[in-house]
């Protein structure tokens, strides 16, 4: 059709690599005198393709004005994307204006109500997986399939199809057992007693976790406190062979990766939609090959979930799900009233962790109680073990020592941390300012404190309880330490304590909220 | 209630500016090793807080692995950033956590399905105006407010919201005519001819315009071609005052602010609701200062509008806000078939306005159609004019020469451009390739085309139409000439005719649709 048109291509740029690291964001820096390509007409549009060997790569645009960011010659690009490119500084590279996603498409005709198809998780899920959405994108598709959006087969194809966008481990076994929190109660490390008790009794529990994302410490970085837990798959596997489990961080392995970035948007957004949790854990659990996965809830005033009609609801969704994935699933609605154990943040939970499994007469009881049941709960998957039997079980491998020589079996296993670090050294305590009986913490500003104070990066900054549910206090009794180890750290905890207050609610006994779920 | 608090706060940083144009989002660079603040630690929650004499700035963080990007004892400000912090470098700046906006408590009631209030949608605009809304945030007020989101109170409360946000002209007249079109039409230059035709009249119209954002060419882009636009706020009041009437730039005054940061993220996304379209056009022009508004809606298979249903459900929206607003606000729904005029680009819609104005024999009929049915009911906003006399009076004022002159009084009076430009001269054009009548010309490819081209930024970029609907075409002969300044444009340009085809339909006479608004 053309009747004229250039036959020589100088259209390239020097590619260059950009030290900056702009966290699950592609963006592409272009100098504002490039003669090229003129950055101003590309940047409202917000999106370029770089391409160069056949390699494709999507970036928001950023414009530059000093030639030792970027020369107008070069094209650069953040860590991430420069990574994903693939080829060597000083490559030659193309720019072109970005499409949008075909599958914005579908993303609009959900904003619009409409219900969406298999294949249009399928798209969505393929085009985040080729980085392809920005995060402005992302969090429209999160917004319009939130808390009203999704009906229940949409949220079966959102499983599906982020399950599909990475690898899944295969155990080779019949019965691969997992546990799962939906998360939201600081202090809640259940895990770390599970696995060694369901290990210990022979049933195969390959857990991986997460690392804290805008919680104080996610399993990953307690079990870090005491072992290495970023393993290579080969390692991982054959430490699961001899051990029958494992405490490792899920990370190296591709499980469902179209779930960890849309996790970087939807958590500082705030928004936590049932659809998407459900989705997000059991393409999860199914990536990391589990048959057999037990699902905590914990209820509460200050937990994700505040109601039992809300418990009720979020069980029978996954029930639904999970059926149709073909796992074996159960969940237990478990009490969320207030953090569990003592310590929040990475060293105050390992402590607590093995001071249970050490059966030492100060192990937290409350954490005690719940792995147990957890782990019984666990155990009866094994259809040798009558319904009902499990926690007797448990109790009993907890109580011979066979759970902590698992678990020590385990650490040595994954490598043993050489240094043990301790409690973070700057400190202060927290008082009651009037006498009377614990009747109210608040877990989301716990959390944010022992954050604030530097958990999880800093594995000895937390907050160390002294006070639960229905303890009787003094004026001036100590409800609680915080540890940070940096000053800047130890100065944001405090100002936190002073603008929002201790968390803590003191009244009398008949104040203390009642649990109504199964205990 | 501290037992222990350091008294030393050394928790300092050297500002710098990061010579980046993060477009509209504010970026903050910390270097990795970085020893106050962990730079890690703050990224998950991507947001940050910045003070330096009572200043604040809340920025996404990025970190940094180049110390002469930024050095571990500076914190580096994008160049948006760092001119809202109005602190010279060196100068010593804190790092804090940045807590979400309040506001996004109400987003996230919008995103379950709730009514907000007035006081809501306040604190939202408010909230955006002083930067606290990253992209993220943003997209996903967007989305909750989207298509079903808002009912009509809803919108009535962000218009005001929004015209809150910034500042508000006043005239001092007590009758201050505009007139808006809603968009989506290429070639649609009316306000460059209902301007001088109005301003001829002795009505005041003083029209502000915006650059084009995702179109080819706004009116202040094809304005600048003859005249300067971008005029200090005195300067424009003096014009106005002296010719009663002006085609300027609106982005030198703060009117409604918010406005334009939401259309930011809205272009990019694709998304436009109607409530957003009547909030953020009303709320501009409430701003500037007009007490009488005339509102073109083009409906057409490819326009922002489709379906007549949908133009009138808009018409009764804008219709609704206006009359809360104490605007006297009338609605035209146009033929928004096909692009308006011939040129489509600065340049060649210049030359189109042009040609209307000096009565030249070659004008496109049908801009100079519509501009005079748009002008005529403009001046029927003065109640001398008898209903339906404004067409004759708008003719006669065109024919006579006296648009001529008001346009050439104004354009001295802002500033005659010394130079001309002329269409970009690597061309190609694009032909039938079968003979018929033409009978769909598509106006969102033809927009893209002439973007690809070059347009905005270069005005002699664009897509000079030779047929149009109803038109006789034979096989090989040519449809439009696109015109472009550099090689990489015309690449693009070229490549997106290869790849989606010339836009046009051809076929038989009765095919040609019909369009059954007010003609």
């Amino acid at each position: 059709m053309p009747a004229k048109r250039t036959t020589q291509h100088p259209d390239t740029l020097k590619l260059r690599r950009v030290a900056i690291d702009t966290y699950r964001e592609n963006v592409a820096y272009l100098h504002r005198e490039c003669v090229i390509y003129r950055a101003e007409g590309f940047q409202a549009l917000s999106k370029i393709e770089i391409s160069a060997n056949g390699n494709t790569v999507l970036a928001v645009l950023n414009v530059v004005d000093d030639a030792s960011i970027v020369t107008p010659d070069e094209l650069g690009l953040s860590e991430q994307a420069f990574t994903q490119m693939g080829v060597a500084q000083g490559s030659l590279v193309k720019v072109a204006h970005a499409e949008p996603p075909r599958s914005m498409d579908a993303v609009r005709r959900k904003i619009t109500g409409e219900r969406l198809t298999a294949e249009d998780f399928h798209a969505i899920t393929q085009d985040i997986a080729s980085n392809r959405y920005s995060k402005m994108e992302m969090a429209a598709f999160l917004v319009a399939s939130g808390q009203t959006g999704l009906d229940r087969e949409e949220i079966l194809h959102l499983t599906h199809a982020m399950l599909e966008s990475g690898d899944r481990l295969n155990w080779h076994e019949a019965l691969v057992a997992d546990k799962h929190c939906i998360g939201g109660i600081p202090g809640n490390r259940t895990s770390m007693l599970v696995v060694p008790i369901v290990a210990a009794h022979g049933m195969l529990i390959p857990k991986t976790s997460s690392r804290a994302i805008t919680s104080p410490a996610g399993t990953a970085d307690t079990m870090e406190v005491l072992a290495r837990v970023d393993l290579p798959p080969e390692a991982l596997h054959s430490i699961v062979r001899s051990q029958r489990g494992c405490l490792a961080w899920g990370g190296t392995a591709r499980l469902a990766p179209v779930d960890d970035v849309l996790i970087s948007v939807e958590r500082p957004l705030g928004i936590d939609s049932q659809g998407q949790l459900v989705a997000s854990i059991l393409a999860k659990k199914m990536a990391a090959g589990s048959t057999h996965l037990l699902i905590d809830i914990p209820a509460g005033p200050s937990a994700k979930v505040r109601h039992m009609r809300e418990a009720l609801q979020l069980r029978k969704l996954f029930e639904f799900v999970g059926d149709r994935l073909g796992l074996h699933l159960e969940v237990i609605i478990t009490d969320g009233r207030q953090p569990v154990g003592r310590g929040i943040g990475p060293v105050l939970e390992a402590r607590d962790v093995m001071q249970v499994l050490e059966n030492d007469p100060q192990a937290p009881a409350d954490l005690r109680q719940k792995a147990l049941r957890l782990a019984g709960r666990v155990l009866e998957f094994d259809p040798d073990i009558r319904g009902g039997f499990g926690y007797a079980i448990a109790r009993d491998i907890l109580d011979s020592g066979r759970a902590l020589a698992k678990m020590n079996a385990i650490i040595e296993a994954q490598g043993r941390q050489t240094t043990q670090p301790v409690p973070g050294h700057l400190t202060y305590e927290v008082t009651s300012e009037q006498d009377g009986v614990i009747t109210g913490i608040d877990n989301f500003l716990l959390a944010r404190l022992a954050r604030m104070a530097g958990a999880p990066m800093d594995k000895g900054a937390g907050v160390d309880l002294f006070k639960k549910l229905g303890d009787p206090v003094e004026k001036g009794e100590a409800l609680y330490r915080v540890h940070a180890e940096f000053n800047a750290d130890f100065n944001f905890a405090h100002a936190l304590t002073q603008e929002r207050g201790s968390g803590y609610t003191v009244g009398t006994a008949e104040g203390v909220p009642q649990f109504y779920g199964e205990l």
